[in-house]
């Protein structure tokens, strides 16, 4: 017996994402609650030990690693996820990185945010930091805005590109809830339509990255091999997975909610509608035979948005076992040490992963998604 | 043969503390010397890698800590426990915690001084930010000493609290040795022996952890379940453990060292008369029954000053077994990773632990008591 | 099966360096190119989880540990190895550590170079403070250039050891190439020179330490026990390790390389002589006996130098077999969890070294021989 079960682990450290063999000889209930919080903690354990970043501690890759972090620590309240929410925001001063205009360099209050709410200790959160980057990012002028960045043509909202959904709306939100400030709200709304106007693909109910991969009907548009449109997994799922974020803590009464809620129903149908069979999504949604593997970062995003639905009402229940089917396989591909691989390397568009490629942000993902799962049971 | 040494470690995964069929089915003698140190190494190691604290790396918490990594290396001479020391150090600039008046925020410097004294690299070490808070906290009048602080009426002198006696004193008394400067150690007897003549239960032989806890024999004084009064392990770990630290440096000819001896044997008697008979002191030591279970930060200070006693010719010889017991139970607390678990919560009174539980100053009773265990062989 | 491979594993947790049973009982290929890159990445993994330096993160030990990091990126593109390099340079914002004139100071910029040339996000890495240091080094007065140094006579030169050859040098080289500003070579050529003039021994092909170590024929020059001059391993590792650096990113056509590539295979030819049978080199190179046990920093370097000449064309292909078997009784001085032993600790001369001794410039020459053992297969 003791024979077998290590036989497992052996297997297990050789063993990748989807590799239903291994994934079946274990004799473990992957939706055990003691074994799933124990894939979360190792997670955590394995990405502290491994920090990363695209430039520096306090950017939009940290941002989405402890905003998973947090989540998990609201789930659980297991103290490791808080001592290190903690240590990264002392370490980071509590500052938000550094460009005022740039959505990016505010993902990361969230997590202050959360430790200050939740850790009430007189004079040791500080959030004078990102009220003041809050305050200039939605009500200082800058190039973006004024549409005369030419930098880049398409440059001419303050939300461009579909990632800053993630990355800016849930903290203005969260911000607006804990300063009692509904001001904050109505800016992040007012600026939240300007991507949806821009990028929203009503027929198909996903996301354009940015404005690059809109058709215009010329025959320059984008298209993958298949002639679809190019809908990047990741991209969406930043998208739905900051509107579970946006919905959890936005006011039942405030007067838009109806559209964040439509806008969740109508991406969380098609994400359902075009879930592979083997539960993961690939990068290309539209074209998942062009890097046809089960990606991490998008899956874990939209896993955590439907257990999220399932969780709060807005998703009929008869969608579990999709979503557990999803973590199912996202559980396999985490390595034997905590690792989570299969996650898609910093990028702007559909490409392959692989057995080793991680990121925190992916990480961050495989955190949300448990974070709700653990509540479906 | 490695079956059964697997499944044992499979077991220990899953044990807890005082689960003496897993410790005992372990064939392992933990009083081996290698043992001993595998485990404190063990617990270094997954501390660091679980970097934890209340406000501020610099706080009391570590400074708990470091001192217990600063004993495990004056008993081991284990260059990771150095390693680790001069890492923290040089990444806190050397700065004790930012209250002058506070004496939590300078049991950093222990650590400090223990690798100015051991690290003798030229213009490595910086004592300077040490002297200006010591001289601060020793010589200037603040708001606690004149008695005019009302935040809480009691906090009347420097140490209202005996964890004082832990954090502040050892470094004072290090810090005149080591600068030859006696009048340090003079004007720290001042302020110890306004919070003995406060908090001191002659009776008890024991500690109230502040004046909340000391009996006017008003209706309002504050009784455990069973009517006897409130005495928490740790705040008598903190004393006892900080008497063992101050005795261990302080010069054999001081004025007044007879004080501090007598103090010692007086709680060191009573602290083994009322010790469990599975060798681990509950969170409070007159009502055991209150948590009915072994707390290690408490039980590791009393170890360690237990048997640093039985080291140093303070204490019985006879007594080994009883502080052998408790090393025992403590090294089953300790999960196979090496996490020092069944630790209680920052706190200020009696509560219960967990298996889970763990803070950096109760790995940091751990090595301490294991650096007098050693010695005990 | 199963069972031999954990009581394999088991015996390694207690195997130490050159201990051939266990390593033989250990049914694995070392030269498996999976399982050299396991190697490695579980010793960076270890060092990063185990942080330590002489005085500073930036001091010459990260110095020669982040450029072992550098090349093993170079060679095997795990991102792993780019991760730790861009966190150790954000958090050390870019700094050479402090001392303009001393060498030891700027080893720690081949690796912030490294990242720079590689990692191309516009912004991000910032070499300024390796040019200003740079140019004090090179072209400002110092006492020691000046010899009016006297705190040691000897130190009339700018690199008066030879472990200077290592730390200056390959920055230099590598900061002239990428800037395309060859007079920095010509400035490194220059003070080379000094030192190799000093410090060199054409009879013995072999660096002395510093002048401590050069004969005069007076009765105080300094002898072996067996009455041979003391040249260190380490030292000499320093130096051919630093030689295959420069010539790696040496210009073919660079008017003194022929020097440089005499020097190279003059010294190769001697350390190929003077290895031990099981492959590694003593601490003290022609007084094995001394200290009679392999040492892993200078057999790192010496292996990593003549799998480079031979992966480059300057050594012989029959030299394989004397190089392979170097890294094999390498990987052996490894402990399960990924600590490279048997490392002496810092020092200036020969000294011994032991099973658990470690430092991370001795992970950083494990990783610098096996980026080049990999290339041999």
């Amino acid at each position: 017996m003791k024979n077998s079960f290590i036989a497992v682990l052996v297997l297990l450290i050789l063993s990748g994402c989807n590799d239903s063999k291994d994934d079946s000889s274990l004799k473990i209930n992957v939706f055990n609650d003691a074994q799933i919080k124990n894939s979360m903690i190792k997670a955590l354990e394995w990405q502290e030990a491994h920090p990363i970043f695209a430039i520096h501690p306090t950017d939009w890759t940290n941002g989405a690693y402890y905003t998973g972090v947090a989540r998990a620590h609201k789930t659980t309240k297991n103290m490791m996820y808080m001592a290190a929410l903690k240590n990264q925001a002392v370490h980071n001063d509590w500052k938000p990185f550094k460009r005022l205009h740039h959505a990016d360099d505010i993902a990361i209050s969230y997590s202050y945010l959360y430790v200050a709410i939740n850790e009430k200790r007189r004079g040791f959160a500080d959030l004078e930091p990102t009220k003041n980057f809050l305050d200039a990012h939605l009500y200082e002028d800058n190039s973006w805005k004024a549409g005369t960045n030419r930098s880049k043509e398409d440059k001419t909202i303050l939300w461009w590109w579909c990632d800053a959904l993630f990355m800016a709306p849930p903290v203005i939100n969260l911000y607006a809830k804990h300063t009692e400030q509904p001001k904050y709200l109505d800016a992040m709304h007012e600026y939240y339509m300007e991507t949806y106007n821009r990028l929203y693909d009503k027929d198909e109910r996903l996301f354009a990255r940015d404005m690059r991969f809109v058709w215009n009907g010329s025959k320059v548009d984008r298209k993958e091999p298949n002639d679809k449109k190019v809908f990047w997994s990741r991209g969406n799922g930043w998208v739905i997975g900051g509107l579970a974020l946006l919905l959890d803590d936005m006011p039942e009464d405030y007067e838009h909610r109806e559209f964040y809620v439509n806008l969740y129903k109508e991406m969380a149908g098609r994400i359902l509608e075009i879930q592979p069979s083997d539960g993961l999504w690939r990068t290309s949604l539209l074209s998942p035979e062009s890097y046809d593997h089960g990606e991490v970062s998008g899956s874990g995003f939209h896993t955590f948005a439907l257990a999220w639905g399932i969780n709060n009402g807005l998703l009929d229940k008869k969608h579990i076992p999709a979503v557990k089917k999803a973590w199912k396989a996202m559980a396999a591909c985490q390595h034997d040490d905590g690792r989570v691989g299969w996650v898609q390397n910093i990028g702007a568009f559909p490409e392959p992963a692989s057995k080793d490629s991680y990121q925190n942000f992916g990480t961050g993902a495989f955190l949300l998604a448990g974070s709700e799962i653990l509540k479906l049971q």
